[in-house]
Order: structure tokens, then sequence, then C-alpha cells
């Protein structure tokens, strides 16, 4: 191993680039994305414009982003081709599964180097378009037509359900979105930026974003919140049953992150969108686990900076919205096409392959095959 | 930034952890798997005992292996489920996204954290069979049947034929597949770790990974090498298009590699492989290109290490054995789900979050929205 090589396992430690699109102040519990402090997009700045500022860099000149609009409502209406590829896939892939399938089927030659925000605005607008169609046929529905004029939120829930969807959900979904629309260097848009970086196409590294973004340690978990709080039942169990699960030393879902050293700026405020969709049992339900989580959290690891994390409100706002759990991380993933695409631009705008190195510790060289070689 | 961070925009001084993998020599020319000189590996061993070598760590106990050989041939049945996917899959798809939506599809729900080498090896299985059948049903011809007691090389040319073939041609291309099995840590393998590293699997990672080996960076460039010596036709035109086209400041493809400042030493055994099975005119032109290339690239650059690398002759393996250039990158592909899956089981093993940071470098936070929100 050579002295000027640096050791990482995890790359806790490394910087892979710089970046204009967000800061996520681990310490000081911000983020931050273009400038503009999270607080001050949600409530209240429609998904498409943050498409806009995320894309572009700068904020629309209206709201919501007449550009993002037009090129959103243009692009849900979706090939023949691709719908049959949704419909052919088995009705029981789970639809995280069924949506990394369905976006790597839009690879149809079309999308190339170096990828443009176009592109970026169709992989964006068919992303849920798919998932809901997907989503009904799998559980013998038949699929609903998009509509154009519906914002991408309402649009998603419609296409999903077939009804004009409450205003309180539209408004908590849309901010679901933006909260979730990017988050600085994270392990999924670290995948897609790996891709780019061997001059792959938008498709291709979302793909590989969605296939990284499954993990429970990044955005796989958040259905886990929702198990647990079931499991749980009633406040009164908290205590006894977090309790026993520490002693079996077993994960809480919805507490700690990499990156968070205090509150997640997103956790407080999808904390304030659950008040506003959430049935009264299930909200009080969450802040009393969350309490005696934390505090028991605390007593175990003492000198650990242990707080709620994103998923943990994620999960109690999906769930009052009424998404099943199974489209958790898929609509995480709808949030995030956005920043994906956005680093994706970035990578692309002054690319270098990203290419480490590990340090070999296995058998030296010198081995011999133990019989004689039949071709040679 | 804190001092305490490392920047590294390409990664090419950082280690990302240990691996008993594969040591790719960059200054010495090697390539070691296991401890196994590459060179001493092919032609002679089966891909069957380099599966189980890169799977199992040892040489299995007779070749070809036992295990993988009755492993491989059980699952190249595959479920009905899974023909359907290929079989709506648009025949416009490039093989390549094909394969990766395919490869996407095998994600039912079996598969977990972590990996297992069972599952390794029915994706390494798998992944010639439903790529034959994609490619024999995009050209509008009927799929062919797997046939179990065929090794892996011979199989994937039988159901891409229908026809028996050549002994050559089977030695040649189990070659190609053994010198293209692993190659320690590079692009495709580290989206596929990082992807494992969120607890996501397998099937997922290897998505990841097939994703990232598109880039003409990585994986997809060996076509390029095919169409290069087309264009330049006959050997007496090599010097004055290859000066041409270097005084566009246009790339030469085949030659230059980040890890390897000599020859690679797969690329020698590709040449000698080439000279097995490739037409004597495609030889003599593709040496007497090497030969002019080499000679401009360093009179050009002549502090620059360059030497050819492993696409130029694979490409000229892979055109000798009679395959379609768009099959150059897939083939790629099959070779190297061996290596993606050790690197995957040895990722798992000792495992940790891989997730870097970046530089944020964009406006300052409390940028103010434009208008007034309209939500709040």
């Amino acid at each position: 191993m050579s002295p000027a090589l640096h050791f990482s396992k995890g790359l806790d430690d490394v910087l892979v680039g710089r970046s204009t699109i967000s800061w996520v102040g681990g310490e000081t519990g911000d983020l931050v994305l273009r400038g503009f402090d999270i607080r001050d997009l949600v409530p209240g700045v429609p998904y498409e414009s943050v498409v806009h500022l995320l894309l572009r860099g700068d904020p629309p000149d209206s709201d919501p982003s007449p550009e993002v609009v037009a090129a959103l409502g243009a692009a849900r209406a979706v090939p023949p081709g691709l719908e049959h590829v949704v419909d052919a896939l088995p009705p029981a892939l789970p639809p995280l599964e069924a949506l990394r399938t369905i976006v790597s089927s839009l690879g149809d030659g079309s999308y190339g180097y170096p990828p443009t925000p176009e592109e970026g605005l169709r992989l964006i607008a068919r992303t849920p378009v798919l998932l809901a169609r997907y989503v009904r046929r799998s559980r013998g529905l038949s699929p609903i037509a998009p509509r154009p004029e519906l914002s991408h939120a309402a649009n998603y829930l419609w296409m999903l359900r077939g009804v004009d969807p409450e205003p309180s959900t539209v408004r908590a979904l849309e901010g679901y979105l933006v909260l979730l629309a990017d988050h600085g260097m994270n392990a999924s848009t670290f995948a897609l930026c790996v891709a780019i970086s061997t001059q792959s196409d938008l498709v291709s590294a979302a793909t590989a974003a969605l296939a990284t973004l499954k993990g429970p340690l990044h955005g796989g978990a958040p259905a886990r919140v929702s198990e647990m709080l079931d499991a749980i039942g009633r406040p009164e169990n908290a205590g006894a049953w977090i309790d026993a699960r520490l002693a079996r030393r077993e994960v809480l879902f919805g507490f700690g992150h990499r990156a968070y050293k205090t509150d997640d700026p997103r956790g407080v405020i999808l904390h304030e969108l659950a008040r506003t969709v959430a049935a009264p049992e299930l909200l009080a339900l969450a802040e009393e686990v969350e309490r005696i989580a934390l505090a028991a959290l605390r007593r175990a690891r003492p000198t650990a900076r242990i707080y709620t994390n994103v998923e943990y409100y994620s999960a109690v706002v999906l769930e009052a919205i009424g998404l099943s759990r199974e489209l958790f991380t898929p609509t995480f993933a709808v949030a995030r096409t956005a920043g994906w695409t956005a680093h994706a631009l970035e990578q692309a705008a002054e690319n270098r392959l990203i290419r480490p190195d590990v340090e070999y510790v296995g058998a030296p060289k010198g081995r011999r095959w133990p019989r004689a070689l039949s071709g040679r």
C-alpha cells in the first residue's frame, strides 16, 4: 500500500467533489437547496418550482414553474411500448423492484452523454406515471390515464386512485416531495454519479440510484417504522416494547443518521405536516414512541448524538396520506428524481471517472492450479 | 471544509477497503485472481472453475467445478414469468439496456441481504440465458432452449445461434470470459459495492453495476474499436487515418487505462486468442493499427505511458467469434457477473455504508424566495 493513498472504507471523511446543489448541515440541522433554507420552501413552494430550482439553479419567474409544468404535463403521455413493459411485469414484483425495472426500460438508446435537463424532466414526469400504472395493474385494477392539468403530486395520487385527491393530502405529499427532492451526496446519488462518471446516461444512472436507494440503510426503511408502530399498537405499550427490543440489541427504525447530529430539519417539518393529515391516534402513538425511544436510546448510548431521522415522520405522513407501505420507498424515489437529475448534470459538467482502488490482502501471486490444464 | 476531510474527485488516490479477490498490478502488468496469475489460467481453466475460485476462494476439486456446473445448468431453466418480461421488451431496446432491465426484473423479492453464493450462481447462469433470448426475439427469431449439459460459454453461443459452436470459438469465448471475470475495484464493481453497502440485494447491485458498465470510459467502448478498424479498412490506411484523427484531437479507442502503465496482461492473452480465431486480414489490420497508433500516441504525449488496453483485442476476439457489436459490452457483463458476485459477498461480509460527502460551494443559506408563498 503506497503511503500516498488514503484508506477509507465508508468514505465518511472523503469529499468526492464540489457541488452547488444542496448543503447538509449535520451539526446545525440544516438543509439548503441552492441557497434556500428547506424551512422556507415547505410548505408553500410547489414541487415543480423546486425541480426548476434544482435543475436551473434559480427559482422560476412564477410559481409553479411554467417550464416544468409544461414539460411534466407533456411527458405524462407515455409511448405504448413503455406501457407494454409495465404490463408484462409479474404482479408479484415489489413496487420498488418494478420501478427500477421500468426506469431501466426507458433506456431506448435515445439517452446519451452528457445528460440534459430535458431528459431529466422526462424522467421526473414518467417515474410516478409508470409506477402508478404498475401498482394498479399488480392489484388487478385498470390503469388510469394521467391528467396534464394536475400538479405532479396530485396527478400521482389521481393515477393511483382515480378519485380527485383531497387538497390537504396533496399539500402534504407536495411538502414531502420537496423535502426529499435532494440531500447533498448520499449513497443513491453517489451511485448515480459513479455511473455518470463512466459517461453512462441518465436513465442508466437513475437505475443505479434506485438499486441503491432500496437498502434499509438508505431509503428502504420507512415502511419498517410503520411496522414498528403497528407492533407497539398503543402509546402505553411503547416503554415495555422498546426496552425489550433494545435488550435484544435490535434496531429501532427511524432514529440516527450518518450526517445529522441534531434534529433533521426535514423530520421537524414532516412532523408539522403529519399534524395536518394524520389521524389523532396515529399521531399520538408516533409522538409517544418517539419520546420514549429517544430517551431509551440516549440512556443506552449517552455519548452518541441520536435524533429522530427523516424516515420516522416520513412514514407517518405517507401512512396518513393513505399510501401502502410498499410505496413508501418508491415515493421517495419519485421525489428524488429531481435531485438525481441535478447531480447527474453537475457530475457531467466537470466529469472525472470515479474509480477508487482497494488494498489487495489475498493470496500472493504464485499459486499453482492443482491439475494439468486441458487447454494448453 | 474541515481539514480532516480528504478531497478526491475521481477517488484515484483512495482505497475503499481490503480485498482478497483480485490484484491489479498496474506497474508490473499483472492480474491475479485469489493468488493465481491470469496468465496461468487462460487458456485452460474452465470458466466454471474460475467462478468457483472467485466465489469460494479456492479452486474446485476437479475441473470444471462440479458444484458450479450443476448450479449453472439447473438455473438455466428460467421461470415463465421472467421470459414474459424479456418477450415484452421493445425490440428496439439496445441489448445492454435490455440486459440491465432483465437483470433488474429478476428482483422478485426473494433476493435479500446479505447476498449469498447461491444467488450469485443463479445470476451468473441466467444473465446469458435471458440475454440470448432477448437478442433472438429482438431479431424476430424464435428463442432457443438452453442445454444444461453444455459449458457456460458453449450454451451462450448455442442459445444465440441454435447450432453447435466450433470448439475453437468456444475456447476463445471461454478464455475471454475468464480474462474479464474480475478486475479489482473498478467503476461498475464500485457501484455494486455502494448499493450493497446500503444493505440492498445482489440483483439490485448487479443492476447498478450494469448501469455503470455502459459508459464508454468503462465497458462501453469495445464496439468502437471495431468501428475504428472498419473505418480504417486496410493496414496501409492506418497512418493517415490515425494522424488525421489525432490532429482533430479525437480519441483512439482501445488505448490507455487508469490502472495499467504497461501492457494489460489480458490484452496480451486476448491477442494470442485472436490468432486462433480471427481471419488473417482482421488480425493483420488490428496489429498494424495497434503498432501505428501506439507510436503516434507516444509521439504526441512522450511522458504518458500509453499501452493497448483490454478493449482492443477484446473487440478483435469477439468480432472473430462472430458476436454482433451491440453484444460486446453485454458479453463483458456475462463474464463479470462472477466478479460482481464475489465483491458483493465480500462487501457484505464486512459492511460499512459507503457515503462520501461533497464540498458545498453554492449560494450561501439565506436566499429568499422571490414571491409570497401560497401555502403558508
